[in-house]
């Protein structure tokens, strides 16, 4: 490769010739000298050139390339990608870095169209029709790269740990949650297949495999109608699941110092930048996060004067945002486990507390909305039968699940995370949309 | 949880009492003495109860449970998944690690039905109707570390050069590839969505949107009807996306190293154990990998007696073969960068060197098999169109890709490489269903 200098390298070299890459942000074309930013993967930089506007006919070769220069300048399109090879100056008066570059020629890579068509400030709809631009934004490459923290600082967790990375199959012969919200398609002319709308199954699999503890961060998938702010059709889950558990206590324990291990490492890679860019300091919870039985959370959100409309029991979104309120003005915490759920209202595979009859699960909820249920499987096949019986369901439909705990299986359990909503939360965003590669939703399967 | 300790902890404990959990592998119910193999997902320990087989009427409650417990264990199934609460013992006379556990009692959490459905040396076929069980096989259970090595190293790598992790998104309202081989399915209604066959249009979507360096790992799909031991119609793709390169040297450059890395994590951690399991040494490749270009190549095959049937000019799986041969007589090298390859046999977004007329893109071949296809991309919009056009293509179909090159974009290419193709082959397996956790192929949907 070339000798391209990043633009976060600048500042640390000495005055002199030096190439630099990336896209044209702005030109400012002013009369004696023309300015252009230049914005590359790590950050922007000036660029300066003493404009030429006319020379005279006995000009010399010199003279007629500055003017041609000068005119390309004046010519040139926002988003331009281009590299410069100049001089670097440092100059304390720079107000971008201390640095600028003199122009010694441009080569374009590709020029861009002249009329850019979104703006930073663009309605959301239009600014995912041309993702690609809104991309370009420092906020939302920032985005991506505390993304990219977040999932490496969870699966080198994971990994010193001994956890396995599995991938298990998007394509599945039933469905592997409900039959509700499924896409299906043709394959192969006579067989149905189902898109999976999460990992579960399969990493409970593992467990009867003897893998002991896994992990997976994947596709899921989910035919949901909803336009809410925290759904998609198409979402990545981080998913985990050991075995040997006593309850679903010891996976809240994985799961809340997973997170603080993740949490800490933005903090330190990106705790400046988010600052500047979103206003917000990162969090780094302490351990243990509060625990709330649904009971206790229904009492404390009505104290708080608010009736929730459900009649499941189960909290709507006013109300988790309630309880976590109250979790934040009690204990300064921004988690709350919020436990005891009735197996009314969760799968028929939560293993239940036979003192309290109550499911040995729980949400997780972070700064009033939920990212995560956990829970410790029914592992015992005649209660795990029996549980799915009494919600309706067929059991022809389960049998390849349901032999997983024929052949001996471990206690076990884990959770499901949503990495948009997590992202989300943290960066203070108010959509999913906006922390999503590329959204796909009911109406939005492209670009 | 509890005070579970791993069976690879237990040489380095001392002797007293100890709690193991893990599933039975097989019961020795000898007249006298009991053995019991208990694997975990770290090893395996024999487990001793010397046999009570008959107490008087008068025996004490003690007796009356040693009975039990024989009778228990010479009941027990294979594949029980128990925790053993009992003595350690050090032992140089015990072959299984010099030491053995005494059992007090068993804690069984799920019993094996008695027909263990299939043996480790039942057909591929039956294996993966029962892939849950195949699974605990020691040389299975090391094929999924070492994968999850594998891409940590990899992912280590990238992460450290500051690449970006994205998520792509694998439902598309266009097809990414071809319009061969495609998954479609109905989407809310009246619109149609396929399945991403690579992430091909988005990571060059991220080259546009300034991210400069971009990787994942994730589901690619393909509709492919073939049965070979290297096809599945659903695979985990290992993709990277640069910036700002020359040509595909660069991105075979960063593939190369990418590799030696992963490799050499591979034989620090699991060197020992594959030799042990596989029968074979992990070769960490030197760097440079060999370069040959196609035609040579094929002068190659043809010089040691074998004639291409294919007339495309590409190398068929034998010529794959035959190459790697010469290329390891020749070199010692396990890799070779198959290079110059004629725009008839290339996809149309492959830059072409206006000198020679060929693309600039490679073939990765390790071991006799294709793992990679990377190349330069042709970023300039009016090239691409008319090599669009040249293949055939209706443009209105790739409106949303053409866009990406519209508005500005560096030059920038990539590779993308099966993931079970790079283990099976560093495995020395004969097929990747053995390396993937649930393979997907036409006659293969469960479990």
């Amino acid at each position: 490769m070339s000798e391209r200098v990043l633009v976060n390298q600048l500042q640390g070299l000495a005055d002199g010739p030096v190439s630099v890459s990336g896209w044209v942000e702005t030109v400012r074309d002013q009369k004696k000298v023309q300015f252009v930013i230049l914005r590359d993967e790590t950050g922007a930089v000036q660029l300066v050139n003493p404009a030429t506007r006319e020379v005279g006919e006995d000009a010399t070769d010199e003279e007629r390339a500055a003017l041609a220069l000068t005119e390309m300048i004046s010519a040139m399109t926002h988003g331009t990608f281009l590299t410069v090879h100049g001089v670097l100056k440092h100059d304390e008066r720079v107000k971008l870095g201390g640095v600028e570059i003199k122009i010694g020629t441009l080569d374009v890579a590709a020029e861009a169209l002249p009329e850019t068509p979104i703006a930073a400030d663009s309605h959301m709809d239009k600014r995912m029709d041309w993702r690609f631009i809104d991309l370009r934004q420092r906020r939302n490459n920032l985005i991506f790269r505390v993304q990219t923290t977040l999932e490496h600082a969870m699966r080198t967790y994971w990994v010193e740990r001994d956890y396995i990375e599995i991938h298990t199959p998007k394509l599945m012969s039933s469905p592997s949650e409900s039959r509700a919200e499924l896409f299906q398609l043709e394959y192969f002319g006579d067989q149905t297949a189902y898109l999976a709308q999460s990992p579960q199954h399969f990493k409970q699999m593992a467990q009867a495999a003897g893998f002991g503890k896994v992990f997976e961060i994947a596709d899921a998938f989910r035919a949901d109608p909803s336009f809410t702010s925290r759904h998609a059709t198409e979402f990545t889950s981080i998913d985990a699941e050991i075995s040997w558990i006593d309850s679903h206590e010891d996976v809240a324990a994985m799961q809340e110092e997973l997170l603080a291990t993740a949490l800490t490492a933005v903090k330190e890679k990106h705790g400046d930048e988010i600052e500047e860019l979103f206003g917000l300091t990162v969090e780094v919870p302490t351990l243990p996060f509060p625990r709330i039985p649904l009971a206790e959370a229904h009492e404390i959100v009505e104290a708080r004067g608010y009736e929730i409309p459900r009649t499941d029991g189960d909290l709507d979104p006013e109300g988790e945002r309630q309880i976590c309120a109250h979790v934040k003005e009690t204990y300064g915490h921004d988690f709350v486990f919020i436990t005891d759920y009735h197996p009314g209202i969760r799968p028929f595979y939560h293993m239940r507390n036979p003192e309290t009859g109550m499911t040995k699960s729980y949400d997780l909820l972070y700064r009033g909305t939920e990212i995560t249920t956990g829970a410790q499987r029914e592992h015992r096949i005649d209660v795990l039968e029996e549980q799915a019986t009494e919600k309706g369901l067929e059991l022809e439909g389960l049998e390849h699940y349901l032999d997983f705990f024929r052949y001996g299986v471990a206690p076990h359990g884990g959770f499901g995370m949503g990495l948009a909503r997590l992202l989300m939360l943290l960066l203070g965003e108010s959509s999913i949309r906006e922390v999503t590669y590329l959204f796909r939703g009911p109406t939005r399967l492209a670009p």
